[in-house]
């Protein structure tokens, strides 16, 4: 009997190690040809599988295979598209197992965060009553840090290094100008429901920068931010602000969205940094400067945490593992042993335990006033951000980072309306 | 006699390598203790020299002044603060006379862009009839690269290696998720009246992103620029924009000021990066993501050139020989010898040919549709981006960033009202 093909995916927003993940995966099965045959990656995720578009990743060299390691983003190609419930849509996970089916699939790799974790319980739940049992296993991304049980979760150590050191850089920069000009800076950082990413921010204070930080888990308070801007500023000249694009009203809305309108009075779809500039500036009148990071937060593989890297490699490598070792219905983890030095192993959970379930921001990570972070808050972070894990540049200057052919197999079934 | 004491200050937005400008002249001049005494430096550029608020670098190790090569930012403040014209104002020059006279200043080295050789020239001219004459020296610093003579400014290579890297990064991560949902990205750069930045962009088109640049040198033409954005996505699927700050309207407006308002009606202060997103979304439709480097790209000595950093150094250096050499109203220059490989010299320019003159980008740099850069543009960029020059990290994962003490020296005069 030859061996079952395998099937690997990247879901939702990529990071810039996913493909490490990817690179962890596709080399592992290929050290166990007797049990993996081919594996096969969704072009643009899941919807390659319902589209029967599926990348021949054997065609690739293991050269350009290990150059996935050094390049950012999905390799393959990702997506937003969440598989409905069973019951609202069973049509789609019957395609899933016909496919699997037809280029005889047996493992399914599902890189992704929390919504993709509830699909990858789905087909594993399905494919054993439709009596072609697919071993699902759930290699865990996301740069928002928010899937239970694993420590933390690949994608975030690059964000939050990056953030920390753009955060830092750019805060020199104001000290520099505050004399005379900028005296505000806001730095706008992804985090619609988590402020991990914000908490990030927070590791310059270590460095002598005053800094605040405004998380989705905190109720925003417009006179308490004010004066606490305003004191930051009389005592050191200058103050920084990092915040989450999340972060909300008391009523629960987002600051982002509170009414800025254009020309003609359409809402204008903006970040939450100017509306944070602005009201800095109607308050107390500050100089000021805001970026919005957005995609160049979790693309940023030039600066990726050398620790993270390896953590994202080594999830992939596990979760081949654990298919081989029998397991089904499971994602591999980040179990830390120590902060210092730093130590951390492979565990596990049941997807069951991981599926739509969010960690934000446990309490004690925050500090009383709510701008900012505690030691323990501290103690969790640095390990994350340690390492710098360098790509390689090209003699003009610019990262080696690998396009792969992306060839696609023939196709065996009819179409699938999507 | 005992040497004369040099003057160094920083002006101006500051840089990721104007450190290592201050570097070259604290060191050179350390190593001519017989015709340079204590190198003082401006606490917060030149109004450090009108208030009489000088540092003495002479207290900083050699260690940590060796360390300002690595560290972002102005080390010793800068200030945009521009000195009106010796009609209008006589009375600050001669203020920084007698400042220089009270402290024995023979040398003044301004580190600036184009302001501040203008205050240079005058500084010297005014030296000489007030009858204390001191060299005036400007070491050349702008990110914005719109000094005249010289082939190429410090800080400009880094920005634009920063802009190169982070665009293509970014559209990697676009090109991932385009089939369901992103599908334009907008990075927004400096630049308010030169280019320069906006075509390090262009830079990746090379790397097989389609890339659309928009310059402050190009009247925007709304329907050319959304005909292009379409053909773009139509072909490759995504599109990635880099706007200059400074791009503007064939009416000569500012397109990051039409007249967004807050809920209030009230003129809101926002970047072009959303103003150009919401001009996509409405004419076409697509799903769009923005960001707007802001400080970030100025401040990242993370990802700084290398070749840009050893220019830095090497005009610092240079500036401190000419005056050693008994030049005066003068800026040491880069002359470029080939570009592949890439050589260059420290020449020099009379400040006299180089105040108030912009240097936009020529014509034969731009595309014929004004959204691109020609060949001729990219063999004068790779150049200057070429070379990663990464500062040392301490054990927690965050660059080592010098903050040196700062010491005043002791006033000798009366107060200066500013």
């Amino acid at each position: 009997m030859s061996p079952k093909n395998a099937f690997y995916a990247q879901s939702g927003g990529v990071t810039s190690v996913i493909n490490a993940s990817a690179c962890g995966v596709i080399e592992t099965s290929r050290q166990h040809k007797d049990k993996i045959g081919t594996v096969f990656a969704g072009l643009n995720g899941i919807i390659g599988a319902l589209s029967e578009e599926l990348i021949d990743t054997a065609l690739e060299s293991d050269a350009d295979i290990a150059a996935l390691k050094n390049t950012p983003s999905g390799a393959f190609g990702s997506c937003r598209f969440k598989l409905k419930s069973l019951e609202e849509n069973r049509r789609e996970y019957e395609r899933l197992i016909e496919v699997f089916k037809a280029h005889d699939i047996g493992y399914f790799f599902y890189n992704g965060g929390g919504d993709s974790a509830d699909t990858c319980f789905k087909v594993s739940q399905l494919s054993e009553s439709m009596g072609f049992p697919v071993q699902a296993i759930h290699i865990p991304k996301t740069v928002d840090n928010d899937l239970p049980i694993t420590d933390n979760c690949p994608g975030f150590g690059s964000v939050a290094k990056y953030i920390a050191i753009s955060a830092l850089e750019a805060s020199f920069d104001v000290s520099s100008m505050a004399k005379t000009s900028t005296k505000v800076f806001i730095l706008e950082v992804m985090g619609r429901h988590a402020g991990w990413i914000a908490a990030a921010g927070g590791l310059i204070e270590d460095y002598g920068v005053p800094v605040l930080l405004l998380f989705p888990e905190v109720d925003f308070d417009h006179d308490k931010f004010i004066e606490a801007v305003k004191a930051k500023v009389d005592t050191h000249g200058y103050c920084t602000i990092v915040v989450s694009e999340g972060a909300r009203n008391t009523d629960g809305s987002f600051l982002a969205e509170q009414g800025t309108r254009d020309a003609f009075g359409h809402a204008q779809l903006g970040g939450v940094a100017p509306v944070v500039a602005n009201m800095i500036k109607d308050a107390l009148g500050y100089k000021f400067h805001w970026a919005v990071a957005d995609y160049l937060q979790r693309s940023a593989r030039h600066i990726a945490s050398a620790n993270d890297l390896e953590q994202a490699y080594a999830l992939g490598k596990a979760g081949v593992e654990m298919a081989l070792a029998g397991d089904n219905a499971i994602m591999p983890t980040i179990e830390r042993i120590s902060d210092r030095p730093y130590r951390w192993q492979v565990g596990s959970a049941k997807l069951a335990d991981v599926a739509n379930v969010e960690k934000t921001m446990p309490l004690d990570f925050i500090t009383e006033d709510g701008f900012g972070i505690t030691d323990k808050c501290r103690d969790y972070l640095y390990p994350l951000i340690q390492g710098e894990a360098y790509p390689d540049y090209d003699e003009r200057g610019m990262p080696r980072y690998i396009v792969l052919q992306n060839q696609l197999v023939d196709k065996k079934l009819g179409d699938f309306e999507l």
